[in-house]
């Protein structure tokens, strides 16, 4: 086999993934700091990577990640969903302190995405959803109620449908509308079919080139927008090739776990690195048209879900004056 | 009866409507010019405003206008909306000839008006309805087809739903991507139940505040943005007092046709001017709640059918290698 | 003139409004009973007819009606919402006690009209969004939780996109699912510009050839179905003619509450009967295409709001577990 | 290991997988019929089952089958698009020759899945886009022009959202409006995912309780509906266990092709039956939330372009008047 490995990576647009990849060696990573709370069925990671070894050995840069994991939440628990819009609210506003973002600082919402593909349009749908503010802020700067904040949200649409660099577009509306903090939202791909739908992430990163459903040619960071960028992420698809090389890890972990002989479990594929082997499963699938994105058939109603949670999370976070236990009344 | 009728003015977003209720004194108004010819269903008239008197004795801006009506479009006439798709698109050629912009001119079409609101949801409907190019212009230059110009469409949202002014937003976008034309569709408001949906006004005048559905207090203009601003609007809506004054009208001139007397035909409303009526019909309707802005029931349709027309008529006009007679075939 | 106005009548889907028409001369009419109470915005309003006199009187069946008046519902005011829906649920529970329809009388909703046609899919978004909990019945009758009975809805879709009278549709299905107790939501048309979206009809009545939006050939009655039918109705349209007509209504009253000389007022209009002067305003509108079904411009948020009121209105009371004080957490 | 096997079996909607896999061991099965041509990116199959045994080889009932495969159809080439569905009306055709079904059979064509759940929504999407005749036969019987029959349809929902089995419902619309002839669209699921959304099978056994993605526990069929049923189904969803068993065959099949010691391919799993294989695969996928029914994440696209093609397919097949060259223009 000469498979061409070179500049090869199994991506991931969640930090927690790859922090699991490349942590299971076992050995902790210097310059990469976890810990993680779990209640009644909410998980809450932080990582923070601090230093440049860090963010190699993550293929991640530095920054400030937090990830939502929520096993349950596509099984249509109104509760549930409750819970974690305030869990997400919390930490958001935690999030928020810790970057020094003040409390009246202006807010521009970007929803990424494409309206008319289900799983790519979380952030059309969040967008849709959030309390816009601006322009009373604008227009009857007197007559706003304390506990609110400046916030606007646009949906700039993709480059397949619009012609322009989702960045230019968003890096435009920034010079005319000002904001001190933009939050992108985007649909990623995940590693885990069982991440699809049940993560959140948020990281202070901003949007880089290349991650989320869509191709992006340019990013939306500090450097490019001129101000913060926070990006929430959450995997609502993943490679067929990426499924098919995740079993194998199970079914090694399975036979492992059941047999004395630990020799020729899967044959020459125990051989291969996982890099080595994602790539032969790629090779295998693609001629066949077998490597594709895939979503849960249950997508509509579990974007759906998700959005508004998110937006539920925002409107709390953003506004004192909405009531963090209430949240989702404030949606739509 | 003591109305207050100072800066109070009939209002319509049609020069040919408005240019109807000026001219109907009987006399031609200076520095106005008008033409139109009818073909199989297909009224274009045009209408040039060279003078600031004509301006101001039809309240619309010196320009060049062209409207297009088609009284039978709401007939779900697949046939008629492919011949309307094609004058529109040799209209539209005419038109840019006139104005002198080059064949290889840049494009920015702006879809005003909310997706959530069907009479409101024609410009995002035609963005995404119309062929989009300027990316292929900019990744791949020595790859695109001749014929085609770079034209790329964005749908900007309105003021309640984004908190930014639309105009901020789309001079960010002009700003950035450099179109050397910017197009705007838009949904207006009519005087006559009759032209919505049925009517199409193009005018190289841009978009006013105030103008349009929604309100808007910025325009899009040769002035603000820069480059020159066609806009392309369809009533979609009317007040239901308009609706009323128009039966007075109506009902006026059939008790003429028919009775010798034309003393005291409609009573009190025969002493009123025009627009003394109409504020009197809105005095009387307003306080119930029933001088809503109404469309008809099968709006949902008629805004599809008419949204089609503008894209294919556009994608034939922009681009010289997309055939004027078989424009519909490159929409969806 | 020559109007042929036999066989012509001012026809409203609306009991109240025939009512008020019907009394409009001041006397009471034999055979038909009214009360109503208002709170905190809401009206609420009972018709009896009893005898074919006042049946005739008013144009409509004998039998019970309930008329729930909001002026407030266009607003967008959520806790007004609510509080409607848990009325609603009150009232719906009385009317089942009165027409002795007993606690586990099985019930199928049918959610009449058309989907892709804004102002007429209330049914369906109302059965989309009613808890339907026959299949449990069905398939686990012993883990039904008390306090529930069995529920089956279905939106049957109108004569013209299946081909077959809707009645058909709703016998088949009654046969082959045997409730008790039909329900049938369906669009209307009203008199009146001011009731749309803002009033809820019941009736005991059930469905009839020619009421609600679209045109039906079969009725949904106790005789066709061997069941009772309930209807639910909600004005969602108006002709353009009938908001002429109501408008010289309010100009007369305007100008008699003015003038000393009631003479002339609206001249040749003030000597037709309403029916005759209705027939007109259609004569002169029709011909120019200006006599259409009109609906106001929010259309699409209003019917979501109004649906979702329903449904959790007849969740609540159809269901003794569903608690009528927060109904609306049953819908999504 | 001690996997309980029995009872369990490879499932799959499409008989031409079935046969697929009954004939891997190479030998042609009796009572198992099949041919196919392949003509410009189309290949259409033709299975006919005739007796007792080769049903059970297949675990499909005796029955005829056609299939019709287009690996290119996800690349929205609307030409393509059209020579499918010209392909797919004169295979239809055919088969009610065939089937000795009358030119002017009443057809009743019935939508199964979920509007709302996207790879589910094929058969209501069809309905949407059919030509509805049955009306004008009943209606206005003389004017109907020559080389049309009647033709309704129906989407009836899903058990989850009705609460009545579909099977009553269609039963209960057969009984009431007496076709001669019910075709029956539903999405299925494949065991492969180059076949999701690029294939179309017609089978004249109608529809079995649990095929399709919906579970039915009622069929449709000759024996149910008293009327032939033909079914025409679409593979739209893939389970992610059998992604991951096909990928194994695959990488199988890799490295036999490459490697001359044969043993130890994939190790333990090389002593596997197929069925003990996916038996396993689930087993490990299962319990943590992978094993999920997946689509390709541009399902929106796709569904919406095959249920075009199959509703003008439909169109040409049933309508002599509407020509099969051109049969697209005839859906919206």
């Amino acid at each position: 086999m000469d498979l061409d490995l070179s500049a090869y990576s199994v991506r991931t647009d969640l930090a927690l993934e790859a922090n699991e990849m490349a942590s299971s060696a076992g050995s902790s990573i210097p310059g990469v700091h976890t810990s993680n709370v779990e209640h009644d069925g909410i998980r809450v990671s932080l990582i923070d990577i601090t230093s440049q070894e860090g963010s190699r050995a993550l293929g991640k840069l530095p920054g400030h990640y937090i990830t939502i994991e929520v096993p349950a939440l596509r099984q249509k628990d109104s509760d549930l969903q409750n819970r974690v819009a305030t869990v997400l609210a919390q930490e958001f506003e935690k999030f928020l302190q810790k970057l020094n973002i003040s409390r009246d600082a202006k807010v521009l919402i970007i929803g990424l995405g494409n309206w008319n593909v289900t799983p790519d349009a979380l952030g059309p749908i969040v967008v849709e959803n959030v309390m816009v503010t601006r322009h009373y802020f604008e227009l009857m700067p007197d007559q706003v109620s304390p506990g609110y904040r400046a916030v606007s949200a646009v949906a700039p649409g993709v480059l397949g449908t619009t012609g322009i660099e989702t960045g230019e577009i968003v890096q435009g509306i920034v010079d005319r509308s000002k904001p001190d903090l933009v939050i992108a939202i985007d649909a990623l791909a995940s590693r885990s079919l069982e991440r699809v739908n049940t993560t959140i992430q948020i990281a202070d990163t901003g949007i880089h080139p290349g991650s989320g459903i869509g191709s992006k040619r340019k990013g939306l960071t500090l450097e490019t927008l001129g101000v913060p960028c926070i990006a929430i992420g959450v995997p609502t698809v993943v490679y067929a090739s990426t499924i098919v090389n995740n079993a194998f890890d199970m079914m090694q972990n399975h036979f492992r776990q059941r047999t004395a002989n630990t020799e020729h479990i899967l044959g020459l594929l125990d051989n291969l690195k996982e890099q080595e082997r994602l790539q032969l499963v790629k090779e295998v699938l693609n001629p066949l048209g077998h490597d594709l994105l895939v979503t849960p058939k249950e997508i509509d109603q579990f974007i759906e879900d998700i959005a508004n949670i998110i937006a539920s999370g925002l409107n709390a976070a953003l506004h004192e004056a909405v009531d963090a236990d209430n949240v989702s009344a404030y949606t739509h």
